[in-house]
């Protein structure tokens, strides 16, 4: 049988079952669901920032832990902007890094008046300088203040389930009274991440979620 | 001919084709282009309540022209939530209207410690309470503080050529560095309207940009 024996009515009825199917998966298709961890601005320091800041041979103490081995830790320190803008009592957590970081969400970019670059943590080249002042000394870092850049946490087993894997980019939809899709989110998989996205304080305010609330995986 | 005389191979073939298409249909087809405006706290007041917080017989004074007859006056006052938490000089938006209201992000929401809805502006039944000090005053509010709805602005020429009406929902894509879709975004339609869509402080800052950037609607 030639192709050319199918009518184009018969084209176009075959056209429209195809895109009300397409249209059903994509209305009742339910993306893999993964737990939202909010973070609020927060730094991180190496040992001898640590003691720069706090006093010589001193270690931060633990208050509560976080997932991954990390904790919050009872210090905190001001930030401050160069142009003179302040933010107290920034969380630190522990433990210490090899080089120290600030994060803080774009509306404190704004206030402090600096320009923070949206990176993934670690990737401090080039990255915005800023002042931190603690009780026993201050310092200025000429790199190291960034806006963190959307990522998902996925153990091994998590990310074959949600068949991605690790540097995947995904978009992920939030579906409640304000509704929003983040694109460009970045998958990261290692053996010691719970699942969990991370964003920060002006996406989960802007989409209405909160640390404990779900969001689905859209196709990437 | 008879329908059945199209055989499997035929049908995937052809289903691949519309997929196809629909697939560089939605990758290629722009949405229509809204600039957007992005809205800073502010307050809206009744004359009633500027006399009560800058004097008797005090009128606004203009600083700026706004969009759709309203102006930026150069007056401000400091709010106060229920926990005493302060945000210092916050606009007041002319010219004056028949109810006082306090928009404010869902950032400045959990600073000031109130439970402000998200709604229209106009509707606030049941909204949350806010304090306001001016120099002359100080005035409580048992209502009126709330988080602005995403919506945009259009004249009805706008409307027609977006092929939207008044009070549909649509979705929203700011396709850049962060990359973002907004849903549940309000059209309104009015003669005095300049096309703009207006999202929060919070909305602009997890979503990478600003006034005068441009977004494009999505079917809604």
């Amino acid at each position: 049988m030639d192709k050319n024996s199918i009518t184009d009515g018969q084209v176009a009825l075959i056209a429209k079952m195809v895109m009300e199917a397409m249209q059903q998966k994509q209305d009742t298709g339910k993306g893999y669901e993964v737990p939202v961890g909010v973070s609020a601005r927060h730094v991180h320091l190496t040992q001898e920032h640590v003691e720069l800041l706090f006093g010589e041979g001193y270690h931060l103490t633990k208050k509560k832990e976080l997932m991954g081995g990390q904790f919050a830790s009872n210090e905190m320190v001001t930030i401050v902007g160069l142009k003179l803008r302040a933010i107290e009592n920034v969380r630190i957590l522990g433990p210490v890094r090899k080089a120290s970081q600030v994060e803080i969400s774009a509306t404190d970019a704004i206030k402090l008046g600096v320009k923070a670059p949206i990176r993934e943590s670690g990737n401090i080249e080039g990255s915005a300088p800023i002042a931190l002042v603690g009780p026993k000394g201050a310092l200025y870092l000429s790199k190291g203040c960034i806006v963190a850049r959307r990522h998902i946490h996925m153990s091994p087993k998590d990310a074959m389930a949600a068949g991605l894997l690790d540097g995947d980019e995904v978009s992920v939809k939030a579906d409640n009274e304000r509704g929003t899709v983040f694109d460009h989110v970045q998958i990261r998989v290692h053996e010691s991440f719970t699942l969990e996205m991370h964003i920060d304080t002006d996406e989960a305010n802007a989409a209405k979620i909160a640390t404990g609330d779900s969001v689905r995986i859209l196709k990437g």
